[in-house]
């Protein structure tokens, strides 16, 4: 199965689960329908990057399917990976107040949308807050029900149970730390403040992008298949590298990425005023007018096409691109040596190979 | 083991679990312990009734704890619902923007005071919402790890697994339609429309309630034990009208409770606004000077003291109270009937038959 045809099997798999689960909701009522709209809609988007990683990091390690109950149970892992991913999604777009993903409204304006159509009392945010957490919930639910439900044997399940657990605690520790991150006052003048600044910019990458996103997709594959502990190690450091430059490349393109590739308008991390290494390094080499600019823009909820288009050219001036893209290159090299001198089989180096490309491409 | 070595063991479990997960937090930096400090707080309170009707549940059924793996295995299935219900409990206080939980801040009020001490930047609710949001979703990740990781066996776990989608599904599902609910006109004075509000609040019960506190856990308990049908039936007869009376006796105490008992200030929910059968029932009866009254003092967010018990005396003359006392009354005796004539064992029969008065009892 190539990666379109793992996509297809996913999104199968997908369409069952939510209409197993449309029917238990229309027992409630008629109103069910709603609440499960816009999941549908956004499980319907995405890369599908966490399946692959899970399902080449079981191949990779010599898994064969009939070993763990088929193809189909072998999918159940990457599918309960993207209904998880899902729910961190629609959870993470109320705590940052975003207002767009994967091309569409996030899930928390499409229920305010709806309460204000329909005319309904109460403040229209609230209301749409309140079922996107809903919304959030049911996917974190019937994402262990896919796996627990998705016909794997006992044991492989058990094997991958502690990666998923320690998975989904870390993520959930990894955006509270940037929340914190985000809260606290970005002072790069001190001594050593600029350093404690990207060190600290660089752990929340590790937990709520690389090891989420790449690493323990590959760990779950792996302990699924039972692989040797050497593997696990050649997997962690291809993860953890390619999921740095995963999310320096997603950095880059939430502040210069086409809006038709991203599905977010130009320059959103901007105005949720993210403190990424790109931000922190455009910070720390601008001069005082150039300073002063971006501490102004960067946050700025209104900020308009024209501000966007000045402070990417202060970003760009300074420098910081340039350097992102270095560390960019920097970790891919790394993440291709760690597979280079990996035991994966063959077919999984070449498809591993092809999803570094796949995660780290200049287009979104 | 008795409701109070029911407990012990639950609360051993719980602190096992956090303890361990606190060390997978630590792993991402020392800001985690903020993360997990309400959570700790929170399920170190609540009467533990859904944790008692799994046991029952199971042990009514003729279980054997050796033939699910030993005690320890069972009580996973008690400590598992008590950590969904502190999921459940921490988003529905940012839903509801509630401020009071078992007699302490809710755990967004709590992280929203962390914000305002630490004195960090932004806005503190949104941060309370925000990390209330992340400690929900540890909890639903931890009460699946706990189910799963608590030592049943394979084929006892695979019994349970419909049950606990099913419940943790609808629930959400319940909520959304209390939101719902809220959120559109209370208009009682048309054709049928008094009927129809009634209906839809009952429904609220059953789904948020009935089923989600009493029958899906002694359904649960009856998966686990392989229980015959005719029995799984009784459970639901004995769980639904008893999960009606509950939810009623909770109506009556949200208005009349004393808050050293409730943990939540006098009259929460007239301030909240919420739709009961008790304030429908009132508003039903009472002459046009009541009903200006109680529909402008119901969902007052700074209703004071006096208001609330000027509306507590207008509900009480209406008759709604006694109403509402009356169903409760009724629903417990179908609940009795229900036990007596079900094929419960004779201990389980006499367990249930004082969780009946534990969950009703005039004092919260």
């Amino acid at each position: 199965m190539d990666l379109d045809g793992l996509r297809s099997a996913v999104q199968r798999q997908l369409d069952a689960i939510l209409a197993h689960h449309a029917g238990l909701l229309a027992a409630v009522g008629d109103d069910g329908g709603s609440l499960v709209e816009p999941v549908a809609k956004l499980v319907r988007g995405g890369k599908r990057l966490r399946a692959a990683f899970a399902y080449w990091g079981f191949l990779g390690a010599g898994g064969e399917p009939q070993d763990v109950g088929g193809d189909d149970a072998l999918v159940s892992l990457p599918t309960s990976l993207e209904l998880f991913q899902a729910a961190a999604l629609i959870h993470d777009d109320v705590m940052d107040a975003s207002d767009t993903r994967r091309g569409q409204p996030a899930v928390h304006r499409q229920f305010a949308a709806l309460h204000r159509v329909q005319g309904w009392m109460g403040d229209d945010a609230h209301f749409g807050a309140a079922g996107a957490i809903l919304a959030g919930d049911l996917c974190l639910t019937w994402s262990d029900a896919a796996l627990a439900g998705g016909g794997l044997p006992p044991d492989a399940l058990a094997r991958v149970r502690p990666v998923f657990d320690e998975m989904r605690t870390q993520l959930m520790a990894g955006q509270y730390l940037d929340m914190l991150t985000q809260a606290l006052p970005l002072e790069l003048s001190g001594h050593g403040a600029f350093e404690t600044a990207i060190a600290r910019s660089r752990r929340v990458i590790c937990f709520k992008s690389a090891k989420y996103s790449v690493e323990h997709p590959l760990l779950m594959g792996a302990a699924l298949a039972d692989a040797p502990q050497g593997l696990r190690t050649s997997y962690s450091s291809y993860g953890l590298a390619l999921g740095e430059a995963f999310q320096l490349r997603d950095d880059v393109l939430g502040v210069y990425g086409d809006p038709r590739q991203t599905g977010k308008p130009a320059g959103d991390d901007l105005r949720e005023g993210k403190r990424t290494v790109l931000v922190l390094l455009a910070l720390q080499a601008a001069d005082p007018a150039a300073e002063a600019a971006l501490r102004a823009g960067i946050g700025d909820p209104v900020l308009d096409a024209a501000g966007v288009e000045r402070l990417r050219t202060i970003i760009e001036d300074t420098g910081a691109r340039s350097a992102v893209e270095r560390m960019i290159d920097e970790a891919v090299a790394r993440s291709r040596d760690a597979l280079a001198t990996s035991q994966v089989t063959a077919e999984a180096r070449a498809a591993l190979g092809e999803l570094i490309d796949a995660a780290t491409a200049r287009t979104a």
